[in-house]
């Protein structure tokens, strides 16, 4: 049995929400989206969502952390659910798509088996999370790492804005304070489907991607010191100089992501200031952000020893002290393959040619994955799939596609009967 | 004939002078000198420094740009005088030694003279010229550059502060507004003395430095473009880096420094921003200053032609565009070689080592330079010769022995006879 979704449907959703929160952005001259999490137009962009899931016929339930989720009921509630899922926040200067296209296409899939008069044998949940951006509260995928147990309820609820405003109180104010617990009932499996936010599938030609994992992302600051000069008289030998220190560590990080030698590590420096900065001045003082991506954990620590080690001798060289600072690290979370190998399958039967790629970015599924199998569809972003800006699109058809997929997964997994762990399909 | 200046009296105008301006400074914990040009507390050292003029029995005479000189009657007033200078104001985090030494020592000179009983050929001047820094105006030698005519009068009366105070109102509001020709007329040979600013003289252990002239100085800005990514799913293949570019030039920069390709090239990055500056964004934009420094014009331009290449291939390579812009570009100025063979034979008399080398800074006699035959005394400072901050500091007998060597190659030269340009000794 094979189900396809309204794509008309499903894209009107989207240009309705998109004007929840929209804003005229100066840089690109486009409309963007500015919907931090809890905020005003978080709070109407979640209304409507619900609004959705009630005329879909759903029951809606909300979690101590703000989490939302609609069951459409199966023959049999005593077994775990299928849950696709989400967030409807967005950065600063956002887009459409980024999280959004998951859950409205949850909620589409859920009026797709309506209309179709498809009963399955599993309830199937379609949820979104609270701040998955972590822009306003700092803390990225907080509403599914509150979930899978990662971080505490009572730690999250403390968390303040830059006006100091806390999530529990924003909570309330907005009256998504639900009572539901918010180590939820262990789903079967979690598909979520999300923009790439990246070049591989419109670079392969295809719409589709099964996302194999979400890989480690590290980041440090560090911090040189050295001495400031005289630009005319201090000789280059005498010279304590922080900014080329830096500079060094910029052109090294690259080369490693060239070399080969660390897989496929992607480094990137982001932050680059000088204390004062004087034209005509030694720089005295520098500091830069690295962050560094590897699929693979065991490459991921060799890369941060040998540029450890790159920066205590360059640094000595110079004459110039070297401070790190850890600011994030995660490990490699790998996805289900059973439910990878199920998606692939349900792409193969709909005509759908797709690419197996690991997640640049973090995902509410990197936390779902701790407490049942997941696993992600990705869906073609044009411009390069640039994303976080108003610039961010996907086509119509590659939303539909990617829907698709997820429907017909979510069906399959819905009508499997009860099995052990890892024994998917 | 050999004279000894009076090391204490000396010490002691320098000492007074440095309270007029004197402020806490928090960063160092020291007693600094904010003494910006033409504000009150200038106005009160050029008052005091003319009230020693006086009392030295000089006659001062102030010009249209506020420049003050003061004469010591030679035999033949007819000749061409000798002249002493340099300047009294000071950046806004200055020291007591900066241009202040070459005045008061100037002043000493004459009082040295008196005491001696001593007459000479020649007219003998000390003089001080109006902001040399160029901190409050923003063009710096000033008052030289307008006595040496390379700057219009009407355009410095014109030039305006923070505030749109103008040069003019300035000058008549602290009383300095002379009617004396800013043309001045044409000395016989200017030399002077100025503490190194630089660690070469205390490198070599001596106390005095014969300056050669005052290296070319080339001044620039570069803006690279390239395009905003997310760090964590843009592929390396696919990044227009614009702050990887930046680091290249840094370390280029650097490599053309040691590699001794553009002789004694001095190359300094003192300013590095990257737009936004975000740690999971790869840098759309990058602004650098590049700050050059040879005493060679030809390997100057050798220089700045090899790194306008290295940036427009760096650049396309990494698919990043490339804008230069000129802040500030002077040609090398040589001093005359003949002042400069008569302080070495003077410092040589005194029994003071010496030795001879480029001013990687900028000063009044560059301008003078061009109308009369001129060269530097240079003092070594303490703290690798550290200046502009109130940890600048030059000791009693380097002050002494600098002042000793201008007062007897001023006697000297205020004893020659008449003779063609550039037949000094």
């Amino acid at each position: 049995m094979t189900v396809r979704i309204n794509r008309d449907r499903l894209w009107s959703t989207l240009v309705e929400l998109k004007e929840i929160g929209a804003y005229d952005d100066a840089a690109t001259g486009l409309r963007g989206v500015r919907r931090l999490a809890l905020t005003d137009a978080d709070a109407e962009a979640r209304r409507r969502c619900v609004a959705w899931m009630v005329e879909a016929g759903l029951r809606v339930r909300v979690d101590r952390i703000g989490n939302v989720y609609a069951t459409r009921p199966g023959r049999d509630p005593s077994l775990p659910c299928v849950l696709m899922g989400s967030h409807i926040d967005t950065v600063a200067t956002g887009g459409a798509f980024d999280g959004t296209l998951g859950v409205l296409g949850g909620i589409e899939v859920m009026r797709t088996l309506n209309d179709a008069g498809i009963e399955t044998l599993r309830d199937i949940e379609v949820g979104f999370f609270t701040e998955e951006e972590g822009v306003r509260f700092g803390t990225d995928m907080l509403g599914s790492a509150v979930t899978a147990g990662r971080i505490p309820l009572d730690h999250a609820h403390k968390l303040t804005d830059a006006d100091g405003k806390t999530v529990a109180d924003e909570l309330v104010r907005i009256g998504f304070d639900g009572d539901a617990h918010e180590r939820r009932p262990v789903p079967h499996a979690y598909i979520e489907c999300h923009i790439e936010q990246g070049p591989i599938l419109a670079d392969a030609g295809v719409d589709i991607g099964i996302v194999e994992g979400v890989q480690s992302i590290s980041w440090q600051r560090l911090t040189l010191r050295g001495e400031a000069a005289h630009a005319g008289t201090t000789p280059i030998s005498a010279r304590h100089d922080a900014g080329l220190v830096a500079a060094l560590v910029v052109v090294e990080a690259r080369r490693m992501c060239d070399s080969g030698e660390f897989g496929q590590l992607r480094a990137t420096v982001g932050n680059f200031t000088l204390g004062e900065g004087q034209t005509n001045v030694v720089p005295h003082e520098a500091t830069i952000t690295l962050d560094l991506r590897n699929p693979d954990d065991a490459l991921m620590t060799a890369a941060e020893q040998h540029i450890a080690a790159y920066v205590a001798s360059t640094a000595t060289h110079h004459g110039v002290t070297a401070a790190w600072e850890r600011m994030a690290k995660t490990a490699v979370v790998p996805f289900d393959t059973g439910i990878q190998d199920l998606l692939a399958a349900t792409a193969e039967d709909l005509g759908l040619p797709y690419v197996r790629a690991m997640s640049g970015a973090g995902h509410d599924a990197q936390e779902i994955a701790a407490i049942c199998p997941t696993a992600m569809v990705f869906v073609a972003g044009e411009n390069g799939g640039i994303s976080h800006t108003p610039r961010e699109y996907s086509t119509p058809t590659a939303c539909a596609n990617g829907t698709d997929v997820l429907a017909n997964a979510v069906l399959r997994l819905a009508n499997q009967p009860q099995s052990g762990a890892g024994a998917i399909i």
